[in-house]
C-alpha cells in the first residue's frame, strides 16, 4: 500500500446506487439495475468495483450507500462489509440532490468536520491507484472550502459527455492541478467537442463531487432552501427512533433535482466550485457502444462478448454480444452490431444506434409491460 | 372446381420430403426440417401446402411421400389422408435418384401406364390453380414419351437458381408451351443471369420432373445401371413380406446421386427431355433472404415477421425476424437484418449473408454439437 492509499481523515465516501440504466436494457432492469452488473468482465459488479476502488481511502466504515429499498438485499450481498449505519434507503427515487444531500446531512451530524465525496455506483475506472491519488488531491481542495469536482482529462472528442471549462488556477497545498470551474457545458456536437479537447481548457464532467458537508449543505440551503430544510429534518431524526415517521412524512415531498443544477452550477457561478484533473481512464458506460469499447476480455475476433458461459459463433462480425442465456449465438457478416440476449427479451441494434435503446424502454412502458423493464 | 382441377388418369405424384434446409438453421433442424415448417405464414407447413396443391390433380390416393424413418410420425400428422401404401421410408438419405426412382419403380409395378411427377416438399408456389394447369400440360408431354420438367418463367435475374435453356419447339396436343431442353446451366453470375432473362430462352430449374415411370426407369437403367438394378430389386419386394429384408440388404449400397445428374442431364443430351412453361410464382426458399421476400403478412414497417405469437418492437429496421420463442424482440436501426430466435439458438445476420448460414451449420457439426442441428 502506498502513502496515497492510507485512509484520509474525516473523509467519507457516498455511493448513490440508483438509476436503472435504461440505455442498457434489456441487460439492466428495474430489478437488476446497471450497478448490479459486471459490465467489464472483471468478475465484479460495478458497485463492488466502486467499493474496492474507494475502500483504501476510507476503510470499511466510511462509505455510505444510498439506494432504493428494493435493492437493499442485493447491495448488502455485494458489500457484506457495509455497516447498517451506512445504508440509506430511499422509499422512492428523488434524484441526486436529495440522495447526496441527505447522506451529507447525516454524516455532518455525526462528524461536523466531515468531507464527503460522491461517486456513482455504475461508472468504470480502470486505474484505481491513480483515481485515489486524484481523490486525495480533491479532498485537499475541499478542505480549503471549495466544492470540488474531478474533471476527466478527455482522450477523444466525445459527444456523449458534458464538459467542464476550467477557470483560474487555485493555489492549494497538495493540489497542484486545482482550478476554479468557469462553467459547465452540455453534451456538445463533434466540432465543438474537438475544439474543447484541442484547447486543453475542458474536462469531461464525471459527476464526482467532493466537499466539506457543511459547505455543500450551505450551498444547497442558498439555492434550494425547501429541499435543504426537508433533508435537515430527516437527518436530525435519522439516528433516532423517529426516523421512519419523519422519512415517511418528508421524503415524498422533496424536490427532484440533479445535484448539478442545485449545487454545482450555482457554486460555479459564485466562484466556489473547483476542479482537479482526473487523468485516469473513466467511462460512464452510458450505452452498449461504450460497453463494446470497454470489454477487453472474451473477444471473438472484433467482437466483444460479455456473459458467463456465453457461446458465440462469429463469422466476420464486429460489435458487442451480451449473453444472459445459455443459447448459442451465431453472427454472420454483421458490423458494429449490438446483440443483447436475455431470457425474456432480445435486443438487436448497432453501436451507432445504441443511444436509441431508451426509446424501446419508453415504448415498453407505454405498452404497460413493466415485467420487461 | 374447374376442368383443370379434375384428377388426371394414371397420374401419380411423388413428394420427396428430405433435406434439412441447412441455410434455414436454426429454424430448420434435423428433427424439424424445412418441409415441416410454415415458412409463409399460411398456417400450413410447406409439406401440407404441397399436398393441397397436388391433391385436386390426384385425389388422396395418388400421392406418394418418400421421407426418412425419423419423420414418419410428423409426416402422417401433417397428411392424415396419406395411405400406408403411399409411404416410402428411407433408412438413410440416398439423394433424389434413389428416392424418386424407388417410388417410380413401386408405382410402375402397381400400374404399368403410370405417369409420375416429382415435386419437392419444401418449395413455395402461390398460384395453385395455375400450377395445376401447368402440371396437366407437363403430363401430356410425358405421355408422349418425354421426361418433362417445368421451367419457371424468371421474374428477375436471380443468381441463386440453376437455369434451363430451351431448345426446339415440341408439337404435343394439349401442351402449347412444350419445348425440348437444350441444356441445364448451374447458378450463373449476375451479368450472365441478366442475359439469360433478357433472351427469353431460359427458365429457372425448379427440379420438378414428370415422366412415364417406364421412361424414367429406362433412362436410369441406361445411365446408372447399378442403381437401377438395386431399385428394381427393392420395388419387386416392396408389396411382399420380403420388403424389410431386401431394403436392409440393398438400400445401404445404393449410389447417392441427384436425379438432375442421373436422369435429367443425360436425357437432355439425348433429346429426350422436354420443358413446359411454369408461369406461376415459385421459390425454393433457399435461405432467409428469400423468406424475407415471401412473407407478406405479419409485417412491422419494412420488417417481415414469421412466428406464432411473435412479439417484435422495431424502430427503423428492415429484413426478417423469425420468432420461435415467446421473447420480446427489439430491433433498432438495423437494415436488411435476419434474426432467427429459437429456444436454444439465435442467429443474427443480413440478407446479403444469408447463404453463409450453411457455414455456421458446418462449424456446429465440427464442434460435435449435433443437439443444435
Amino acid at each position: 500500500m502506498t502513502a496515497l492509499d492510507q485512509t484520509l481523515p474525516h473523509f467519507h465516501a457516498i455511493i448513490p446506487a440508483g438509476g436503472v440504466g435504461s440505455r442498457l436494457w434489456p441487460l439492466s432492469r428495474a430489478e437488476a439495475p446497471k450497478f448490479l452488473h459486471d459490465l467489464t468482465g472483471s468478475g465484479h459488479t460495478l458497485l463492488r468495483d466502486t467499493w474496492n476502488r474507494l475502500q483504501p481511502l476510507t476503510g470499511d466504515d466510511a462509505i455510505m450507500v444510498v439506494t432504493g429499498r428494493a435493492h437493499r438485499v442485493a447491495v448488502l450481498e455485494q458489500l457484506p462489509e457495509l455497516a447498517e449505519a451506512n445504508v440509506v434507503l430511499e422509499s422512492e427515487p428523488k434524484d441526486s440532490s436529495a440522495a447526496i444531500g441527505l447522506a451529507a446531512a447525516i454524516l455532518h451530524r455525526r462528524d461536523p468536520d466531515v468531507v464527503v465525496g460522491s461517486f456513482a455506483a455504475d461508472h468504470v475506472i480502470s486505474d484505481a491507484a491513480r483515481f485515489r491519488a486524484v481523490v486525495a488531491e480533491a479532498v485537499e481542495v475541499a478542505r480549503a472550502g471549495y466544492i470540488t469536482t474531478i474533471g476527466i482529462a478527455p482522450t477523444e472528442a466525445a459527444v456523449g459527455f458534458g464538459y467542464i471549462k476550467t477557470g483560474e488556477t487555485l493555489v492549494v497545498d497538495g493540489a497542484p492541478t486545482a482550478h476554479l470551474v468557469d462553467r459547465f457545458v452540455e453534451k456538445p456536437d463533434l466540432a465543438t467537442a474537438t475544439g474543447y479537447v484541442e484547447s486543453g481548457d475542458y474536462f469531461w464532467n464525471a459527476g464526482m463531487f467532493i466537499a466539506r458537508a457543511d459547505v455543500l449543505l450551505a450551498q444547497l440551503a442558498e439555492t434550494r432552501p425547501g429541499l435543504h430544510h426537508g433533508l435537515m429534518r430527516i437527518a436530525e431524526a435519522w439516528d433516532t427512533d423517529e426516523r421512519d415517521d419523519v422519512v415517511d412524512a418528508t421524503w415524498p415531498l422533496l424536490e427532484k433535482i440533479a445535484i448539478d443544477y442545485s449545487v454545482a452550477e450555482p457554486a460555479a457561478d459564485k466562484g466556489r466550485l473547483a476542479v482537479v484533473r482526473g487523468d485516469f481512464p473513466w467511462d460512464d458506460v452510458g450505452d452498449f457502444s461504450s460497453l463494446a469499447k470497454l470489454l477487453s476480455g472474451g473477444r471473438v475476433g472484433d467482437l466483444a462478448i460479455l456473459g458467463e458461459g456465453a457461446r458465440v459463433l462469429a463469422d466476420s462480425s464486429s460489435g458487442v454480444v451480451v449473453s444472459q442465456s445459455q443459447r448459442l449465438i451465431s453472427l454472420i457478416g454483421v458490423s458494429d452490431i449490438v446483440v443483447v440476449d436475455t431470457p425474456d427479451a432480445l435486443l438487436v441494434t448497432t453501436r451507432e444506434n445504441a443511444q436509441r435503446v431508451k426509446a424501446v424502454v419508453d415504448a415498453i412502458k407505454q405498452a404497460g409491460r413493466n415485467d420487461l423493464l
